[in-house]
């Protein structure tokens, strides 16, 4: 049977990693994953209470409105007047299936094809495969160390008809300030490029605080889910804060393209909106493993890498070592039992000389990760 | 702010019938509800109680791998033997947030953009949204009640990428049988023409046996979902049986622009796959209101109606009293409180003259909406 040019998108390579990592786990190794892009723990307990109570009760819990349930719009309209002080009307946020559905709806609603949306490298491989299976063109921008790996005003092209950033980023973990986001928006606004913020990992900030797009423009796509602070990957339940201009067609792409979200899952995330101190302890944990990360990573040779504001990742220049990071991935896999994401995922050229490390587990295993990795490094 | 061409889709009518509705109830009237397309029952006892427990324990529930859990790919591939005899490996089923995603995900698998997909009118409204936001054009072949509104061989056209067909369909709920099937898989074959059978009324028929398209090909994209029989439709879990060929292209899409379907919906729809016996009782009520439809329908002036072998709609042509659905719908809706879907979501050119009628209500509220409308048609 037929199969489509726009089809043809690149595999994960951590998927790879994960599966050697599976393999060495069923002959009965113990694997440290520090490749993994997601927390450990479950969803919060008052999010599992919640929609376990529903279910006890026989909630038909049928189809939700194409944008949500409306106490959930509310109740993330009321998490950016918490978290930033920002003043936003419900009506403009929409629920997904996900932060994977926002994407589909946003590109389905501002590109046509052939298209072209800009994406700083490194970055999260499926922005630039999921633009593909769209026939929308990905451009990346190759971003630095220096300017720590962020895109700048200027390295914007002039013909592009998007730009995606990322705040805190994937690999990288680095953050826009304020007056970046507003310099960024600016030259999206100048150009008419649709500027698209993908927030993910907000929440999940050591030190500096994250600041929303929403804090400089509206004119903005917003992109963030559940899956990263909510501790609720794969529960898929995300959202988008739409410009008002921009509501109605979201709406109808949205039921026709995903009917609704989740309804057992919007239930749960409801209640996890509530779940903050619950959550606030995830996050110190997170917090201990990268302090031990900056410490025992620049110790045992991975010196170049730019200190993460958030997320639970870290990535590291290995050029000084390898210019095969899927094979110094697969070496350290196989001689230490740690499994870490080689570059290529997140930047297909120079992503052949860094590795990203997640932080995303317990204390104890990524210390246990460090022992070892460190014993390797040594003996090299 | 910019939008796209594509995302300018139409938005489903009934969405503004179901608004009415929802008006005249908040004004106290009682609703009788025949416009919607999903049962009024909860998920399975044995779905609601399998993950009340998983929740209860504190699972974890984070990614699942792209297709789907393991063993509730074996369980629907083991539902194809128990249902229609049909060998299948599990390798090839997918599991999908709902038939949407089932949709978006074989589309990008087969078709680029300006690609041409056939598809029988009347129909399920969302297909041709969906294909326009993906930049594909939907071809309308215009379907007959001689036909029983189901798509021949000699209407494919020539030049068609692809060909979707549902049976049973929606709004008619007439089937095709093995030989159809077999004729219209031969046509594509022959054509170079991607098939597509929709599937997801199947499990829902009265006399008649439904046939997959799986009993006469494995050149096609089956689609189901757990929505409609399995009375699921707010969980979003639906799946696709694919070419052995598909499978990785549909993989890396899928882990790309999905990540996983709900790992919380799948745990629930892999209890649902043991619930036959209490899904069997939703069954016997849909008959129930089959036969009540069949024979009041008809006695008070809808006389032109395609007997439906399954899903729970019945489709009548309503030309002897009105050219226009959409005011006839909203006459019965404002004279007897009994919404009705007029047909203009199924067919846009023809749909004028038409009004689906949905019975996957109690049958009391059946029967109590088909008093007032006979009592309202006595009058007119």
């Amino acid at each position: 049977m037929r199969q489509s040019r726009r089809g043809q998108v690149d595999p994960f390579i951590v998927m790879d990693v994960m599966e050697r990592a599976r393999l060495a786990e069923a002959s009965g190794r113990k694997v440290i994953h520090m490749e993994v892009g997601q927390p450990s723990t479950p969803a919060p307990a008052l999010a599992r209470q919640a929609l376990a109570k529903a279910l006890n009760a026989g909630e038909m819990m049928g189809y939700t409105v194409a944008l949500g349930l409306p106490a959930l719009r509310q109740g993330i309209a009321e998490l950016y007047r918490r978290w930033y002080g920002v003043d936003l009307d419900p009506a403009r946020v929409v629920i997904t299936s996900g932060s994977s559905a926002a994407f589909i709806l946003t590109f389905s609603a501002l590109f046509d094809a052939g298209d072209r949306v800009a994406l700083g490298e490194p970055g999260y491989p499926s922005y630039r495969q999921i633009l593909r299976a769209m026939s929308l063109t990905p451009v990346g921008i190759p971003t630095s160390a220096a300017d720590r790996y962020q895109p700048r005003p200027d390295q914007i092209p002039r013909d592009a008809a998007g730009l995606l950033i990322a705040s805190p980023g994937n690999p990288s973990g680095t953050m826009l300030d304020k007056a970046q986001l507003a310099a960024l928006a600016s030259r999206c606004a100048a150009d008419d490029i649709a500027l698209i913020s993908d927030e993910i990992y907000h929440g999940l900030s050591y030190g500096r605080k994250c600041h929303t797009a929403l804090e400089v423009t509206d004119e903005v796509f917003v992109i963030n889910s559940f899956s990263k602070f909510f501790s609720m990957t794969g529960w898929r339940i995300g959202w988008i804060v739409v410009p008002e201009s921009h509501i109605r067609t979201v709406e109808r792409i949205a039921q026709n393209m995903f009917i609704c979200p989740s309804h057992p899952g919007q239930v749960a995330a409801l209640a996890a909106l509530g779940a903050e101190d619950e959550l606030r302890r995830h996050l110190a944990v997170y917090a201990d493993n990268r302090a031990l990360l900056m410490k025992a990573l620049p110790a045992m040779g991975f010196a170049d890498i730019a200190p993460p504001d958030g997320a639970f990742y870290i990535y590291a220049d290995v050029s000084a070592m390898t210019d095969d990071s899927l094979a110094f991935a697969a070496e350290i896999l196989d001689r230490t039992g740690v499994a870490v994401t080689p570059g290529l995922d997140f930047d297909p050229v120079r992503g052949r000389r860094t590795l990203r490390f997640s932080y995303a587990r317990a204390t104890s295993e990524i210390a246990e990760g460090m022992t070892r990795l460190a014993r390797f490094m040594a003996s090299r």
